[in-house]
Formats: C-alpha cells, sequence, structure tokens
C-alpha cells in the first residue's frame, strides 16, 4: 500500500463532500449549506417540496388579529438526556411560550450554530427529533438559518427557535390579569426536567432513572380553554422553576400567592436527589408544565378538562392569590409554619435548557 | 493595609451585584437575568414601560392575511468593525429578509447567547446600537431570550434575531416569478460589508477604510413597491454574495442569467481588496443591497423610486432572466469573453454575518 500521507496540520480549503462532521463551509450559504438543508433539514421537518427556499416563510393569517410571538435559544449540556434532547426541547419550549398567552403555535423558526467538527449523524438526530416534536405539537418549523463557528467556539450545537401564534379571539392570559382570590394550579409533577438533565451530565444515579418532562402544552391550554375562555394566567415554569414564575406573576399582578407546599406534586425520586443535592425543588426547572391562575368560578371546570389531557392528568390547585403582602409568595409548609418563596439570584443547574 | 486573600480559582457562587462582566447566573431567569432585562435591554430596545414582561409578545395584526417569517443567527467576528457592529447586522439582516417578501417589518425578536465574562459594557454598547438599528428601520425589538454559556463555550456573543412582518395586499415577491425578459436590478455597489468585516479582521488596510453597508432595506422596498407591485423577485446577496443570490433565482425559476460585469457597481478600495486577495467580488458577503428580477414595463420607475431613495442612489440594471441555459448565469467580461458564474461552494470569508 502507498504510505499515507501526513495530514497534520493540513485542513482542505474546498472539504470533501458526503463528509460526516460539519466544516465552516457548512454556515457559508453556499453549496455545502443547501446540503445541509437539503439533506438534513427538509426531511426532518418534513417541508412541502413545493415549499420555495427563500429569505423568509410566508405565513397565511386570514381573520387572525392578535399574534404571539416568542423566542428562546437552547444551549443544554449534554444534548441527549433522559427521555430527551435539545431537539425536541427546542421545539416544546417555544410551542410552550407561545402557548401561555393562550395561542395556537402556526409555525416556528430554527436557527442553528454548529461547532466545526459536530458529528453529521448527532445534527441528522437532532433535526430529526425537532421534526418530531413539531409534528406531535402541529407546528411546522419553516424557515432557518445555519451558522458555523471553529472549533472551541461552541459546545457541540446551539439552536434558537421563534416562533409565531394565533391568540383566539376573547382570549386575555398575561400576568396582571391574576385577581384575589383566583386559584393557583400546578399541572402535574415538577422538578423532572433540571434533574434529568443533571443527573446525565453529572454522571448521577438516582435508583429510578429520572425522565425530562418535555412536552409541547399547546394542546393543554386549548383544552383549558375549551373549558373556560376566562383562564387569567398561564405560565410554564422553566428556569428559576415555580418559584421565579409564582414570584413573577406576584409581582406583576401586586398580590400575593399562598399555598400550601406539600399540595405541589414532587415525584418522590426527584425529592430524594433534591435533599441530597441540596437543591430546592421549586426552583428546578420544568418543560412540561404550566401554572395557571383561574378565577374560583371556573376552577373546577379547568381542572376538569385538564385532569382529562395526557399532560394535566395529575393536575391540582396548589394555592390562591390573596391581596396582602403583594409581590410576595408565602408557602404554608409541612410543619404548620410558612416562609416566604424567593426568586433565585442566578440559577441552581445552569445549561438546563 | 490586610493581606488580600487568594482568589485564584475561587468562583463566587453567589455573584456580586452590579458587575461589569456576564456570569453564569445572567443566563439563570432569576434575579440577575431580570436585572439584565431591565438594565440592559429594556433601555436599549425602547420598549414601553407598561408593556408586559411575559413569554411571547403581542403582536396586533389586525386585517393582515398574509405575514413573513424569518430568522438568522449572527456569530460575525470581530463584534465591532468598521461602520457597524453585530448589533445592527442582526437588525438589519433579519429585517431585509423579511422585506425581501415585500413585506414591512412588524417586530423582532433577540435570542442572546454570552460568554461568561464578557464586558458588560460590550453587550450594552451592542444592545444600543440594536435597539438604535431596529428604530432606523421603524421596527421593534418586542420579545427575547438570554442564555449564558462558560467561558470558551461562544465567541463573547452570539445573537439569533427572528422577525415577523406583514405581505401587502397584492404583492407576490418570490424566485419562482421571474419571467424570461425580467430586468435584473442591484441597488448599489458591491462587497463593502465583506470586505470591511475582514479588513478589521485580519489587521489588513487598504488606503481608504472600507466601511461596512450594513442598511435596513425596508424603506427602499416600500419605495419600490410605490413605484409598481409587480416586482417579481428581491433578494438581499449576504453570505454566497451576488453569485449566490443570482444563481438561486436562475435555478428556482429554471431560467437563465446573463449580465455584464462591467455594469455592477464596484467600489474601486473593494476592486482593490478582491484582487490583492485573490477573491472574487461577486461572492463577497453585502448587508445593505438587494437584487431586484421586474418586469420590462416598469424597469423606468421601479429605477426612478430607487434613485431618489438613499439606500438606491446608485441602483443599475445588470442583466436579464433569459430562457437559454435554464439555471446557469452567465457573466459578460469587460473583454468581450462570457464566464459562468457558480454558487459557491463554502464561503470565502466565514463569520462574515
Amino acid at each position: 500500500m502507498p504510505e499515507a500521507p501526513d495530514f497534520d496540520g493540513w485542513s482542505c480549503p474546498l472539504p470533501l463532500r458526503g463528509q460526516d462532521r460539519v466544516v465552516i463551509g457548512h454556515g457559508g450559504g453556499g453549496r455545502l449549506s443547501a446540503e445541509l438543508i437539503e439533506n438534513i433539514f427538509l426531511p426532518a421537518f418534513g417541508t412541502s417540496p413545493e415549499a420555495e427556499l427563500h429569505d423568509s416563510a410566508m405565513l397565511d393569517v386570514r381573520t387572525a388579529e392578535r399574534l404571539a410571538f416568542s423566542t428562546d435559544s437552547y444551549v443544554v449540556r449534554p444534548l441527549f438526556f433522559p427521555g430527551g434532547s435539545i431537539g425536541d426541547l427546542a421545539v416544546n419550549g417555544t410551542v410552550n411560550d407561545i402557548a401561555m398567552s393562550g395561542a395556537q403555535p402556526l409555525a416556528l423558526s430554527a436557527g442553528f450554530i454548529l461547532e466545526e467538527g459536530l458529528a453529521m449523524n448527532v445534527l441528522g438526530r437532532i433535526a430529526e427529533e425537532m421534526g418530531a416534536a413539531a409534528r406531535r405539537a402541529g407546528v411546522r418549523v419553516v424557515t432557518g438559518d445555519t451558522k458555523v463557528v471553529e472549533v472551541g467556539l461552541a459546545d457541540g450545537l446551539y439552536v434558537n427557535t421563534a416562533g409565531v401564534g394565533v391568540i383566539p379571539d376573547g382570549v386575555d392570559i398575561r400576568p396582571s390579569r391574576a385577581r384575589a382570590g383566583d386559584a393557583v394550579i400546578v399541572s402535574g409533577p415538577i422538578g423532572l426536567h433540571g434533574i434529568a438533565v443533571m443527573s446525565r451530565r453529572e454522571g448521577l444515579e438516582f435508583g429510578t432513572e429520572i425522565l425530562t418532562d418535555s412536552a409541547p402544552l399547546n394542546g393543554l391550554v386549548a383544552a383549558m380553554l375549551a373549558a373556560s375562555t376566562d383562564l387569567h394566567v398561564l405560565r410554564d415554569p422553566t428556569r428559576g422553576g415555580v418559584a421565579a414564575s409564582l414570584c413573577e406573576i406576584a409581582a406583576t399582578a401586586h398580590l400575593g400567592i399562598e399555598f400550601e407546599e406539600s399540595t405541589i406534586p414532587v415525584p418522590p425520586e426527584v425529592a430524594a436527589a433534591c435533599s441530597f443535592l441540596g437543591l430546592d425543588v421549586l426552583s428546578i426547572a420544568n418543560e412540561g408544565k404550566l401554572i395557571a391562575v383561574v378565577p374560583p368560578e371556573v376552577v373546577d371546570d379547568v381542572m376538569s378538562a385538564m385532569h382529562a389531557h395526557e399532560f394535566g392528568r395529575r393536575a391540582c390547585v396548589i394555592g390562591r392569590m390573596v391581596p396582602e403582602h403583594p409581590g410576595v409568595v408565602v408557602a404554608r409548609t409541612a410543619f404548620g409554619s410558612s416562609r416566604v418563596v424567593d426568586v433565585p439570584l442566578g440559577e441552581q443547574l445552569p445549561r438546563i435548557c
């Protein structure tokens, strides 16, 4: 066999095609970019073949008057974790942000920042999981962008999604609509996403494997709105957890919140992990849960609708909005005492989404 | 004075407030994130104080039927370059992507990925320049997100913007609408942005300082549409330059394009830099130029409207769509010969936007 040439320090100016790693040229807007779109993104996102590749996507909104518009960048580490990946997280997270205004998501964008050298099959799998998550949520990824940065200037892959959704007529959901006496609902067991990511990242094992709760909540929100359009506030307790969401609602509404700590559903394995690690479960990120603030007269209807939906089966009323101590969230503990719940300063678990 | 403690290897678990560098907690969704939004982003983007901070922004679109939706991530290096920065680039780039469908931009999102340790005044200046660029374009940044990654996992700052715009009734602008006989117009001198960024990055000097042409083109597009709604194609020749845009139009329209190379306005200092560096000016990125394909009967009106606008003063017709050689772009050179213009494989100048 001929002697292999010395490739050390050699970099191909026009990189070989059909390669299995991302190269800088994949972000260049030329042929390699086009191949990436054609071979990875279009198949994954299931864009119709007649769609024209253009600088922007065209959305038909007909009679809609109000749109919800949101964005999130995803930098979670690791890219794959128990029960999910950065791909479905990036879809569910933005779908949920849109859904928290009562809107049904219409379309998503996907902006990738890839680290040179990323394995093409990693990118392919993530794109596929984004496509699958989008289909599950009933939304389409309609426009995108890819940039490539040199080795060491990203952590494999970052992805931003932005989303546009249509707010149904008569729906007005925002933190300042909370009223004293409103019930505060949480849609299910908390803390799963944060602990799932961290267990994989830090190599921790907690007996049972803890899976992320990452899920699209637009269907649950639609079911709740079908029960009553008079929902006052919806919020997904992601970074900062339930604590941050409750504090933001209280601050914006200039009302207090009181809740029974023992009524919040916490899976035993999450409770064990938090106790072991000294973390407050109220500050752990969730990705498939919501907090709802609803007037007392519709609580029963809304709760029934939630219990009938796969992502709200374990919903429960945890507390209520009170006129006292505006802006302050108070938890009543199992021991009969109470404590003030504060917004975390930073984050207990960075890079969780 | 007391002896200073040894800070090597020490990292503050609850970082000091009022600090001049980004810390991980600024991306955590807690108080530090809120301070960043309040002290840097809201003042820079000029959001109205009554606006509610919520997971998504609400857009009022009333009678609009069609929306344009686009996204781009910006990873340009360096963050500041002659005539601009990543901040105004991130606004102009997405405004222009929206405008290339004939839409007037309605709202932008901003998703930041910050490297831990980024100087706060760098972030502040970039946010200010985004705000100023948005006001210049007549658009608002209405929703955003900030993530922080550890030192070495980004290059200071990456930013993604997504945009939503309203497409006026009767406007149908897309590559497949090009017809044989249509004129191909370029809105002004090309190559400035790519060379401006590279000159700063590589420390090159070319006698005269070359400034980026980064500009919002929605006003120019509105002026062109006022002259005729029958524009067939608009395209901003960013990554891949004029060459990539012409090739994409030819391929999508299944038509050829022929143009006179000498009619394309190239600033002498750009020509000199390209010649010195062995680059093809047709492949250099622009950020404030557009290519228009318009039917012959409206060319004069459209050209007059362009010449009357500050960003189209030096617009000229460079060629036309032809039925021959579909998908192939042919340049007639100054020497009477012709050459096929091809899509660059990757990028001559990576990280240009």
